[in-house]
């Protein structure tokens, strides 16, 4: 686990901190009001229940989950398995087939292995929405049917759209944001925390708990976070995305890889150990001529490689990154990748795209041509060269993108 | 029990005796071949589970339930009590308050004492939606609600104008549709008859069937009664209806003044004695001026007052109404309203409106005025007149608004 922020007691420095890369706060003084009240808080984050595979956008909820957890305040991490259960009941949509519990016990213990390396385990409550739906009678749906009306639900942006668009609504869609927001109730929520996308979604465990009797949650909306392109949401399928179960080089590298701009994005929003103030020095040092940002995203690349790994296994991946890109040191630090070869060998565009440094033969051709290609540390640009079975070293096109492979017979 | 058309065996009589009056069968063709088939049809028809107070109005549903008894269907008198108990949920109709079971189960009692006037006991089952709707979980009501679209319950016609007109609409509002469409699922529904405004109500169960793997029932709308008035529906805000336990004179009385066109309307609705062909033949018996229409109003008066009283208590209203009309004939046989007045007596004017003669005391002056009063058989014309305590005997406004009192002292 990477070290924090000293705990505070500043109320002032606690919103600060909350606040950080937030997208909205509804309503910040009510907030303001509730961590100043001394008493721990219940923080509420809903989740999906199929099996997670999370990649750094979603450890953005999970970073703020753990700012109000440093503050001493307890969080729930809340597995939305009631609607999972349902799955789809219109049968449109096949990939959304019912779970079973033991489905949703196998995610939940999926999940369990990837948030504790944000979470702190002693202040998170894992808990499940069927623990209150499930007993559940029709007639309390319709009671909590009630409690929102359909002009209201049609102003949701998704929904909205839709029925603009005649493309149909089924009814119990209505019905899901209700049992979101009746979740709230049911937990007692002071903060519930979601994407900007799930704003609508929080606003209903408001009015739900304010029909139920209780003062309503403040609704805190985190931004989505853009990918290595630094355009784009950070998605598997744009494929720009870090895993956070990748190896630690990989988180390295790609992490060495954004823009600068991105940088103080991601810094905002994936970094405890570089705070508001000093984010803030490093920007006008760097505005100075006085520090490289390359210098700046290493200590990011490294904070990342030890949250999701450990600091050992970050250092060597800063170290083979060196080797590499410098083109000195010692890269037998960079973690192995074995690849299969026929027994003459691999031609070198081949290995290049089987190595994942190049989308495709062509492109290597190119790069073989721009003589941006190298093998041990030496140009090639004969795309005849032949690498025979046995070979291991690494391969790289530019100064950023390698690897170092081991050609294995098979 | 009023004398009914003898069973039918031949299809094409029984159809037509069903289609009369109706409004739409959906779809004729099905229903045809399902009267055919021979085999019992389930006829549904849901009611309301709150106190009932039935005037003619209601009763062309039953008589239509009643035919379909008559050729040998099994009728389900279903109340909805279901939702009943739930009551207005958004607590924004406090005249809709919850019904307790002791509540529905009286209410199905009153609802007995009048619908068996008309409907025949052993071929009717008296249901209630609680017992599968009981024991529905919240999930069931989810996938139920997953049956149908927004779009397409933002259709029904009362939805579409508060939407349009941005009155509030309750999302719950959208799961009663489909709570009363899988009503039929569960009783696997041949037939559901409803009124017109029940249209959309009623094909939600044709999709709900379909749904659920069954054959979609026949819808059968029938119309809106029309009032004494002719032109507004029956209803008792507008006091243009006939009570089924009001007193057999009463039913007389105002049967006998309803106007010519409207007096077929009610054969087509109301009447099991005047079938469709004997209808054609007094409508042209009456247009070649060998019928006086009184006469064809006076069969239907006798067959209604028979029907909610029994043929002794028919004729005794209609000789006395006969004896108040003509002048003539025994007015004793007419009942007695005791009316309560000072020890002096009481004017005229007054005793017309207590009497419920006339509207008020001035309407009762103007009619002195026209010479129209009669009391006892003879005109008066002056306002002063008085009649003591202890009087007895017909007062009559024109020929057919009158009224046998006595006056009490008290």
């Amino acid at each position: 686990m990477a070290k924090r922020e000293k705990p505070v007691s500043d109320p002032q420095h606690a919103i600060d901190l909350i606040a950080r890369g937030a997208d909205e706060i509804l309503k910040r003084e009510d907030l303001e009001a509730r961590l100043a009240s001394g008493r721990p808080l219940r923080i509420k984050a809903g989740f999906d229940p199929t099996a997670p595979d999370l990649h750094l956008g979603h450890t953005v909820l999970l970073n703020k989950m753990r700012q109000f957890q440093d503050l001493g305040h307890q969080v729930i991490f809340l597995i939305g398995d009631f609607t999972g259960m349902i799955g789809d009941p219109t049968g449109k949509n096949a990939t959304r087939k019912p779970l079973t519990r033991e489905d949703v016990l196998a995610n939940a213990e999926t999940y369990a292995e990837q948030v504790f390396k944000v979470l702190d385990k002693t202040r998170t409550e894992v808990r499940f929405n069927s623990e209150w739906f499930g007993k559940m009678t029709a007639a309390d749906m319709i009671r909590l049917a009630a409690q929102h009306t359909v002009a209201r639900m049609l102003e949701r942006d998704d929904f909205a759209k839709r029925y603009a668009a005649q493309q149909s609504i089924a009814i119990h869609e209505f019905l899901y944001p209700l049992v979101q927001g009746y979740d709230s109730v049911a937990l007692q929520a002071d903060v519930e925390l979601g994407g900007t996308d799930q704003k609508f979604n929080l606003l209903m465990g408001r009015g739900l708990q304010e029909a139920h009797g209780q003062k309503p949650q403040v609704v805190l909306t985190m931004p989505l976070l853009e990918g290595l392109d630094g355009v784009n949401k950070m998605s598997k399928s744009l494929g720009n995305y870090i895993g956070i179960a990748e190896p630690a080089i990989d988180i390295v590298n790609k992490t060495m890889k954004i823009g600068d701009e991105l940088m103080w994005r991601w810094i905002d929003l994936l970094s405890f150990e570089i705070g508001i103030d000093e984010a803030a020095r490093l920007r006008s040092d760097i505005a100075a001529g006085a520090l490289n940002p390359r210098d700046v995203k290493l200590r990011l690349a490294r904070e990342l490689a030890t949250r999701f790994h450990d600091a050992v296994a970050a250092d060597t991946a800063i170290a083979g990154w060196h080797a590499a890109v410098t083109g000195q040191g010692d890269t037998s630090l960079l973690p192995l990748q074995d690849i299969r070869v026929p027994g003459e060998g691999i031609r070198i565009g081949a290995l290049l795209t089987a190595a994942g440094i190049t989308a495709s033969n062509s492109e290597a051709g190119r790069k073989l041509k721009e003589r941006a290609v190298k093998v041990a540390g030496e140009v090639v640009e004969d795309p005849a060269t032949t690498l025979p079975a046995g070979f291991e070293g690494v391969v790289q096109v530019g100064k950023r993108n390698f690897a170092r492979v081991r050609l294995i017979v098979g």
